[in-house]
């Protein structure tokens, strides 16, 4: 069958505007947002416009032995929306209507192609928040973050997409419809399938509808800015406001290099002599109680030696902000590639990890600088580099390995809410072993045995080398 | 080889007095809390004391075909811990060690023979609490609540135990140790391994080690009573409740049956009159918000023309508290079988099923009270019975069969916290379909190809009936 007649059936099942094949429509769908992994044309890009269509979709590219690749808006950082072997890319820009909104139940159902911003959006009039916010929530699709599990700012007191997802419809490789969980809190029915999609990268299934819990949208915040002499006096802080049980709604850190960047690049008026810097965030139902908790947050960081600036108005608070999300940016702007990791470690590693980055940025003669989310250990070491220089290259390269070795060694984990994808598949046997290798093997063959759900990725072929621990 | 032999070849894993043969050593083995479901004594009982030890028994079952029955306190209420094809029953009481607590990280790890209550008197000085509290947390272990993905009283606020669970040491089928999960709050490095084996019910692997997360103590709370003269005015202020945007700790409901039964039961002064009774509590870090919270809930009753009861001593509220607790007891009184369920609506349907559930015992003249958890529309629809009397226990099969119809009616779930284990396994089916089922099988068979772990449980056979939808 030649690749016309097979364009053909996937128009006879999603329609003739439905089917792309010229290189032209193609050639955005060969990458995503991650630095330093290949890139590939697909074949051909497909966009479903319900389950059914995905189904055929599905039978149909089993039958011919074709890879499926499913996409939501590309804001992938871990290789995991590239078609590494061609073949179908299947998008959700028609599947993107939010089904409903129940207030009462405190949860909304969705299909896989709307944003995130758009449902909290949508959300918003009834005085509820979806709480999971990856820094891409203004592109970035529920379907895709479900897919990856994502995390963000958030995390440390709202949890990630993981503690949202109450259900799903998934299409199998073997065309199966399979919808479980539901609007009940709890639910013991059957294996915990919501949880095992979430995070599956697409290698499992092809989520087609999403119901999530929603929760009040807290009625007042402050934001405080703390700038610190060493990272020990930030760490500390950290480690400070949690024993003191304020479980602040986001608590940020930008290293000296982020900070000097940022300041270079968005003039936003940060301290360049400083070390570190923390955006702290405190948020809750009674102002009493927000206050109350800022004002622990306060005494920490003054025991620590830190220098507070209080955002006295939502302007200065965006400001503020503005700090932190300059960061990715700022650093992009030093070079033609950034690579953005998220070696996690527990919290009360951070300062250690910290000064472990700046060393290894020293170490290889590397730009290097780490911001992210100190509360829950997410840290975003980040190497600006030129690609064109192989020599540079090899050194970042060893610098990534050390990072990761590192964050093991700290008790934590290659990858806080990136995923693994193409981009640490090879990293992955220093941290679950080969007996957990096989089990994630065993368990991709049991529901995928033909690898044609976004194959390559998260579960390394049975050969493919790994780093020892 | 001759069972002496096979018993043999157990002691030199675990020593001499760890191996259990004599009937009347095995007899309390084969049975747990369920009703209603076949009991068998299992042909020997075996007490590891590390994982080694866990993967070398695993190695010898498999190796002769033995079925392996995880057991922790053996207070299972859908017959998952009944050694159904006799067999190995692993019991965990030795490996019953708090092996840390790590209150920098907000962590604890525990053997999974440690009883739920004593981790919580263990975190206690640390002002910690370990929240999912189902009612035998003096008696349920850390790893058959894991296993079970267990419930409670607390689940509305502060969720169930996945919500808890961040790692996991686990056995194999085929004898191999996986670690996965942690201490960081994010991690994203595979399949969700801890989710997946939280709520399989022992059967894709023995829990060896359990990583959980910890929460500050709330510092304050404020319980109630509330009467009501019909079912609707107390499903309309649950639902008045979650609107106010307060989320209690607890919100229980007793039905008219249950009421009267508690009352001649304990005494308590309970209300005979009345159709229904909730009982609420809020709990906070901060006494302003609940007490803000409490009047939200006191305004909602009135609303709903409940007659209010408000604790003011400790002593007043464990009085209210004494009322709840006596429901099951009470209860279980009347006769000689007590059939527990915990079929689930979403909260919007609590009234409805609660009426339901009540005409369902006329219908089939059985005595059955409904108590549970209301916040989370997980109730607990109790028939108390004869087991001697066929014919009222065919009506009691009946009864059971129409609740769980209307609980999926709803939009429900067969089983929020209780698990499916043998007592609701032909009804999954009427849950998940015919390709969920076959979702399950995949998985079951991945990872136990054999099936040496708990057979018999959760995952239907191929060929075994079920209910439509």
């Amino acid at each position: 069958m030649s690749d016309q007649a097979f364009a053909t059936q996937l128009e006879a099942i999603v329609g003739a505007g439905n089917v792309r094949t010229r290189k032209v429509d193609l050639v955005t769908y060969s990458y995503d947002a991650t630095a330093d992994v290949p890139r590939r044309i697909p074949d051909v890009v497909v966009r479903p416009a319900n389950t059914g269509e995905i189904q055929a979709i599905v039978n149909l590219a089993r039958a011919r032995g074709i890879a499926i690749y499913p996409r939501g808006a590309g804001t992938n950082l871990s290789g995991g929306a590239i078609p590494l072997a061609g073949g179908i890319v299947l998008s959700f820009q028609r599947m993107n209507r939010i089904l409903e909104v129940d207030a009462e139940n405190l949860t909304a159902t969705v299909q896989p192609g709307v944003v995130i911003e758009e449902l909290n959006n949508a959300v918003a009039p009834h005085g509820l928040i979806y709480p999971p916010d990856p820094g891409t929530v203004k592109t970035a699709t529920m379907g895709g973050s479900v897919a990856e599990n994502s995390g963000g700012l958030r995390g440390l007191k709202y949890g990630v997409t993981k503690h949202y997802v109450m259900g799903m419809e998934v299409v199998l490789a073997n065309g199966d419809k399979v919808r479980f969980g539901g609007k009940t809190v709890k639910n013991v029915t059957a294996y915990d399938f919501a949880s095992l999609f979430t995070g599956s990268e697409g290698t499992l299934g092809i989520i087609a509808e999403i119901t999530v819990k929603l929760i009040p949208a807290p009625k007042f915040r402050r934001t405080m800015m703390a700038t610190y002499a060493t990272i020990e006096d930030a760490g500390n802080t950290v480690a400070g406001i949690i024993r003191a049980q304020v479980i602040p709604a986001t608590l940020e850190i930008l290293d000296r290099k982020t900070i000097e960047t940022v300041e270079a690049y968005a003039h936003v008026g940060l301290p360049l002599g400083a070390e570190a810097l923390l955006l702290i965030e405190v948020d809750g139902m009674a102002e009493t109680v927000v206050e109350c908790e800022a004002d622990a947050v306060i005494r920490t960081v003054a025991e620590h030696h830190g220098e507070l600036r209080l955002a006295k108005s939502g302007a200065e608070r965006d400001q503020l902000w503005a700090a932190r999300r300059a960061a990715l940016p700022a650093l992009a702007s030093l070079n033609n590639t950034v690579i953005l990791e998220d070696a996690t470690v527990p919290r009360s590693h951070i300062t250690g990890m910290l000064l472990a980055c700046a060393e290894i940025g020293r170490k290889y003669d590397l730009v290097l600088g780490t911001f992210g989310h100190a509360g829950d250990g997410n840290l975003h070491p980040t190497i600006v580099a030129d690609r064109h220089n192989a020599e540079e290259m090899a050194r970042v390269h060893r610098a990534v390995e050390e990072i990761f070795q590192t964050a093991l060694q700290f008790g934590g984990t290659l990858s806080g809410e990136h995923g693994i994808g193409i981009a640490k598949m090879r990293f992955l046997g220093g941290e679950i072993g080969e007996s957990g290798l096989n089990l994630m093997r065993s368990i991709k063959d049991a529901l995928d045995p033909w690898h044609l759900l976004n194959p390559g990725k998260l579960v390394p072929a049975r050969e493919a080398p790994h780093e020892g621990r």
